[in-house]
């Protein structure tokens, strides 16, 4: 399938960055200040849980018109509705959700590769998410992508690319200088106490470096 | 739906409790010596690994023609192609699982009370555990089941119930005087030395104490 997704500033969840403030009121900030993609990742809480959580991200992101994405959990994202699916190396296989997911809805897949990115996109893939670009404190990383690799997988690859892993404003042109389609972020919207501004901040140097 | 299941006895499997042996060969094993229902239950490994376990024992249980379910995860259920899909209180909505789940896949629901029973029986429940009836040390739980409580719950449905928690081949007459279909077991076979002589010498039990 074919989709014109704007991948431009994709924001991933993460609840134990919120520090007391509200995670539905972050988020929506986080959108009126531009976030054009959302995903929910959610790894430690029950299924019940996640459900609920994605139900109400669901209604959100309609009311916003954001593409909603679940992280890993295809069950979950039949279950709200979601827009897409995003799995990991350690999800399930892409061919495997691929087959299962119903026709429209979308399939993102991480890829630290080229070999990764190019099964990724033959399985059925979407969208790609890459990195760890930079050092992040969301997840433990072994090591960063290097650039060089990062324009590579953009190379070999039509569907969209994003870039993520402790990507800011402030260090996000060399990503976009390698061709790619945008970034997703999590501490730089969900820690920052200006959610909708940080945003805002990080989606104008997303196209003021753009490369088309 | 309604399908005549054999839930004499239902083994779910906890791989923590192997001790250095082989997953499957514990499981065939147990198998062999009369398991009627196998349930895969993981908590703590990728869904990549969920999903590898779960094609592994989808492949052993067909060989012996054994019901499979899969706790929890209705991804995992639809990826593997299992029989059923096995939820708590915790997981999905049964009636968001059933109206995901294909037609002639199974649900079970986990009741503790006889509201639960009836609720998920509505929902579309083929098979109903109900539990901890004995202190187990696979769950942390509040509290466990009164005999009374699983009579009832018994006699508010029209689907199996099998009682779960802390059963042994010693102690389960008093739950099989309740009326109950069989019992689910995962300490007493798993942990046994012996797996295949564990659940036959279960299964004897089970149906010299069954009420039908």
């Amino acid at each position: 399938m074919s989709v014109a997704i704007d991948s431009r500033l994709y924001l991933v969840t993460d609840r134990s960055r919120l520090d007391g403030r509200d995670f539905l009121g972050v988020v929506e900030d986080a959108i009126r200040g531009g976030v054009t993609m959302l995903q929910l990742r959610e790894k430690d809480c029950s299924s019940r849980e996640f459900y609920e959580l994605g139900l109400a991200l669901r209604e959100l992101t309609r009311r916003y018109r954001v593409p909603f994405w679940i992280n890993d959990r295809l069950d979950i994202a039949l279950a709200v509705g979601a827009d897409g699916l995003h799995i990991g190396q350690s999800d399930l296989p892409a061919a495997v959700a691929k087959k299962l997911l119903p026709p429209g809805m979308l399939l993102g897949v991480s890829a630290k590769t080229v070999e990764q990115a190019i099964a990724a996109e033959q399985a059925g893939a979407d969208c790609l998410g890459s990195g760890a670009v930079y050092p992040t404190t969301t997840k433990v990383i072994t090591r960063t992508l290097a650039l060089d690799e990062l324009r590579r997988i953009k190379a070999a690859v039509k569907i969209p690319v994003v870039a993520i892993g402790g990507i800011t404003a402030d260090n996000l042109a060399p990503l976009m200088a390698c061709g790619i389609d945008g970034v997703a972020v999590v501490s730089a919207i969900m820690a920052s106490p200006q959610p909708g501004a940080a945003a805002r901040t990080i989606l104008a140097a997303v196209d003021r470096h753009r490369q088309f």
